[in-house]
């Protein structure tokens, strides 16, 4: 077993459990552009509209938000959620958290949703874990009222990193597994993609080799391959052909259909479907080599230097952007050979 | 080579062109609740309203109208209109016409129209032919603003006749083709559907068995498969299940895939995907036997009474509906066994 | 808060963990005409063929089988087999079927397969616990080699019992949450199906009203709606239309894809896709009513009788068939009303 | 009126009637190569093998070939066949042809195929015109044997010339008309590329501008978008992803679905679906600028530079190479600006 697979195969049981990734909160400069683009395009619900913000759902989610849009003066990323099974988890966590010299702080006036411990990590992201939220309506078999691809849930969120292997144990810690991983060949293997997941699919957080940490994209689960056609065609026939980066496609890590497009603040978003269950517990992790022209699309095709060098700024704790360092290793295979 | 064979094998070059089966007429006793039907439920593009009746066309289409929704007291088929290739095609179709013993009169005064000879054929069906309409921009690649399924443009219609024999070659003599036929087994053998075309798909108009004439389906092009499930899923949640008569399937006679629909006026609807190319000179009729359960739903569903009993009553020259009698064959092939 | 509903709500964490349902046996006469039917038409993977059975999975499975079909002289359900998290797992759920009066007894020859817990519920369904199973290379991605739907993995089985009241709460204790369930109008509301699962989505085992116990059918995941429309095609082409025996359609319930099917010794077989995400800690089962034609079938189209009343008989723990009682309930709203 | 759009509105009705694009001659240096990309991975039926060529034909189809692949020293196109409607129309052909000079001669003795009238034209294509072939049996329900894509029937081929303007009356003259065509802005209008059609969809041959005479592609019919999806996905899973060379996406110019591959001899292929009906007579020709980033991927996306540069060499009637001379405008609207 080489050190990536060793790396890669560890299982922690921590005391707490946390069910998933749940919301993203993403800084926004122009607010009415965004609402488009994610309301009217995407086809997102909308719960509930503030001075300052917008809080949107998946047409299946049964929660206040997955998505907030905050109007700032500078794009970047609030914070990434996660679902915890007990409200004593969070209790579990800030121990955990602190132990390992991550900044906490309690958080509890938040839209919709009950007390929440904000973290950011030895990596520099700010991370939220919650247990309640206000449960609205589920909109899922509204197909009179469905507007974009639609949009049906929040699947995932991906980081740019500078070390991969640094970001695996972290959230091993937290008891997420690792589903996929790349690495390059060679006698010194390194880590350039990790999948990390605790809800029985591919993930719920992702770990690609990149300047960092930033945000890479915030994955939207849509409910066949067919709708991400259609985002497409809606975006173009709208005018918005520019915000399509890269696909649509096949991935191979995941096996997942995807587009990839760019909001009106820059943020990546990822429209997914169609992966698989990952929820057996002797499931392994499966590697790809990075010299696989098949491991990021299954049919070959090449990302564009954008989707390999773009990407959102976080924000601190401290409400400063969250400084980045450039990337130890290049995911681009191209580029290593 | 068998009568039944022999008759659906005929073919006529007559002096004049029929291009395609080009727009309906539909009499609605509720125009409100047609257009929601059409407009918001299925997605047809409004061209213009009048005080009595709507306008509609195909996402794809050029013209005017294909689908014309009259108010009237009444449910019913105003007529069925013909394109024809040359405005002269039209003088030679009078001559044909009259020398058959049908009854015809021209017709000036239609909406976004050129003149129109209009005919009620030995058989009863109220028919139209013309050259000339409005033009106006497709809204093919406005796929921001597609709606319901949404419809492409209109593909065929479908008369319930007595006797299909009758249909065939009067239309043959308009220089229809027949694609497809069902026949009885045994030395009676008896046709009870034929599809024949002018444009190079499967039908322009078909003629099945059953108490007529009558109008039994008109067909509404769809760009593919799953927006027949769309459609279907759009009309349930909009509380319009009972709408959804037969279907979704996919057809042993054509290939298509499709779903029948009874519009707010009884009228049924046929959304068709998914047919195959017919133009070819050697082209032959392709016989099903009544026998064969995938003959009208390849997977070998029943349809059920209603889709084999009812049908639209037509409206004759004199403005009164065209009396109808039994069908002298059943097209069920549990019946006749 | 009704008795029905405070019963659907009840939630239970019990000692041990179980995973997911996850494989089937059936017992076929025939196992050449069976495997034609799962391997050539829907699409499995073979893993092993003994003299006497044959053992599948999914082509995104890692395990050795998902659904196991065993020669035999009756068609019949061997057993339902269920994962658990631990090996421990099993010893503790001993205890708790033992002390509810269960028969168990254990089994440690079964090919590929660690051992395994065998019970008998006071329903009367045979049923499986086991940890551990020889892993098996994932086919997901050779595209090339699909045959049939595909089929990529068994998603869930459903029982016929003669009171699903009494099969819930037996479920509940094994850590079982319902997510939907359907039940009668007026004062003494009763429920005539329910949806329970351990994995996130819909479900992993169902009762629905009927004599029984029986098994009414094992669910089969397929990547997407036109999988389900493929197979039907499929079928028919290669002169099993037959085995269509409801659908394709949308379920109300669970709002997933899907077609019933009847395997050559009777059993049936649902390919489904589409459900949604059930995981998160707050999630309440939704409620429909009897009455709501679009329960069963969104889109409302009536269930054949043979759906509701042919089921597969179980074959208990000690190799006989297991008696059979009527159902308390009607499922058929269009009976009770 | 510009002097472009008066060019491809030009309608001539000649005395013949040419029905469509029938079958194409790919020259292939490796037959076994060829015979697995086209057969396995696209899925075409062989009709007949013999010792140097492979006769294929489409799922749909009831003629002997569509596609033949003849075993050749060197890749090349051996001709591109058109269907006439009458065996006389081949006689009036050759006499209008001669009267422009182009050169012509009789071949007799093609597989499964009647006389053929082969001509060279001012530009150097080599094609043929026939009246008929053996009929054989259309598979298109054999839906249980379908492999690949499947690939249904013919659409279209593509020609590289160095100006589409002088391609495009000589085509006129042969009855076909432009549906659709690509321009430059500003004074000097020049066209890029020209859609014409003999059959009712957006074309049946296309010139587009650049380093020619050759042929770009073959366009080959699949039923529906996600068939496009299928195809790349079976071609990487056998390790064929290199041949995946643009898209799959959505065209602006005839609103296909596409995807672009290169078979083992470097031919283009286009797989092509849902485009339109254009058989009306009023139908003019839709123009797109060339600065309209939608013109070729309604989504914007780019193609390769290879997809611009590369085509198959022609072999005139003498058996040669024809010679090629470059493009007098770049159809690359990333590089005219």
């Amino acid at each position: 077993m080489t050190t990536a697979e060793a790396l890669v195969r560890h299982v922690v049981r921590p005391e707490f459990d946390i069910v998933r990734v749940h919301h993203v909160e993403l800084l926004v400069p122009d607010l009415e552009a965004s609402a488009t683009f994610y309301v009217d395009l995407l086809g997102l619900v909308v719960t509930e509209r503030t001075s300052d913000a917008l809080y949107l759902r998946g047409w299946e989610e049964h929660h206040h938000h997955s998505l907030v849009l905050r109007e700032a003066a500078e794009a970047g990323v609030g914070h990434v959620a996660f679902l915890v099974r007990e409200d004593d988890d969070l209790d579990r966590l800030e121990v955990v958290l602190a132990a390992r010299g991550d900044v906490t702080t309690w958080v509890d006036d938040e839209r919709g949703q009950g007390r929440a411990l904000r973290a950011q990590d030895s990596l520099g992201c700010p991370i939220e874990f919650f247990h309640s939220m206000d449960r609205v309506e589920s909109q899922m078999q509204r197909f009179d009222l469905h507007r974009g691809a639609p949009v049906m849930r929040l699947d995932h969120v991906n980081f740019h990193v500078p070390r991969p292997e640094d970001a695996i144990p972290l959230w091993q810690e937290l008891g997420f597994r690792c589903s996929e991983y790349i690495s390059t060949e060679g006698p010194d293997e390194r880590i350039t993609g990790a999948w990390l997941h605790r809800k029985p699919n591919v993930h719920d957080v992702a770990f690609t080799a990149g300047r960092g940490p930033r945000l890479h994209h915030t994955g939207l689960w849509v409910a066949e391959t067919v709708a991400v056609l259609r985002a497409c065609d809606q975006l173009a026939a709208a005018g918005h052909s520019a915000a399509i980066e890269r696909g649509p496609g096949r991935h191979g890590v995941s096996n997942a259909f995807f587009v990839y497009l760019r909001d009106p603040a820059g943020h990546r978003i990822e429209l997914y479907t169609s992966d698989y269950y990952t929820g057996d517990p002797d499931q392994t992790p499966l590697r790809w080599s990075l010299d696989d022209p098949r491991c990021r699309t299954f049919w070959g095709t090449r990302a564009p230097d954008s989707w390999y060098e773009e990407s959102s700024t976080l924000v601190g704790l401290d409400g400063k952007a969250v400084p980045i360092v450039d990337s130890t290793v290049d995911e681009r295979s191209e580029i290593m050979v």
